[in-house]
């Protein structure tokens, strides 16, 4: 493991810092946001300190999302929940810098919706076009 | 590919339905959502019809976020972004039953923060595990 001095989700990570663990293994640890956006609000890390998604090696990929697929599945038959918000934050709004994905367990008309999307349109399809260019470009780059 | 007849993102990522596409092969699919959160969300999807992401079998985990994780790579650097957020909803909130994810540009101060994470606390810590035990529970069961 490569933990980071300081981490606090290397050190929940490895056990040195408690937390409600709900998975842990050599691998990847999940564990109970300790300010959950609803109650049973789960954090899978990487055990190995990855700052970002970007960051992730390719290995890891199946491995940290496999744990994300079983929580979520854990989380809305654990819970009685309708469905589930799986979400990372990469850098902005990024409060610990140790890729994180939350899982959070959803409910019909439990008034998240409204928070979070919304939208900003463009002002033409050429607009539109003009940033696919731009993201296709970086893709090839 | 396992297409849906009625389902639009199938047919966007069959190109029967345009869309400013940013990358397409044999597996996935990544185009500019319509409607943006910020310009230059894009939705990444498996070309094969998978309503949530407890439904993707497991081979193409690492094939759809190995894609994501290029995709918000290349907004980031393409669009000049600080960051990124990346998301899922999972039968709520979701407004189109083809599993998609979302790589949504950010930068900071874009307004967004204060949207989208409510806290819901715990009563006290007794609460909090009761919520660990059904999640593990339902993990191992």
């Amino acid at each position: 493991m490569t933990a980071i001095p300081g981490c606090v989700f290397c050190a929940i990570a490895a056990g040195d810092v408690p937390a409600s663990m709900i998975l842990r293994d050599d691998d990847v640890a999940a564990f109970l946001d300790a300010r959950p956006v609803f109650k049973g609000h789960v954090l899978v890390v990487p055990r190995d300190h990855v700052p970002t998604l970007s960051d992730l090696p390719a290995p890891a990929l199946g491995t940290l999302f496999a744990a994300v697929q079983r929580v979520a599945r854990a989380v809305e038959s654990g819970l009685g929940a309708d469905g589930t918000f799986v979400a990372m934050n990469n850098k902005v709004s990024q409060s610990v810098p140790h890729l994180h994905v939350h899982v959070v367990p959803r409910r019909k008309k439990d008034g998240l919706r409204g928070f979070f999307w919304p939208r900003v349109p463009y002002a033409d399809d050429a607009e539109r076009e003009v940033f696919a260019q731009k993201i296709r470009g970086a893709l090839s780059g």
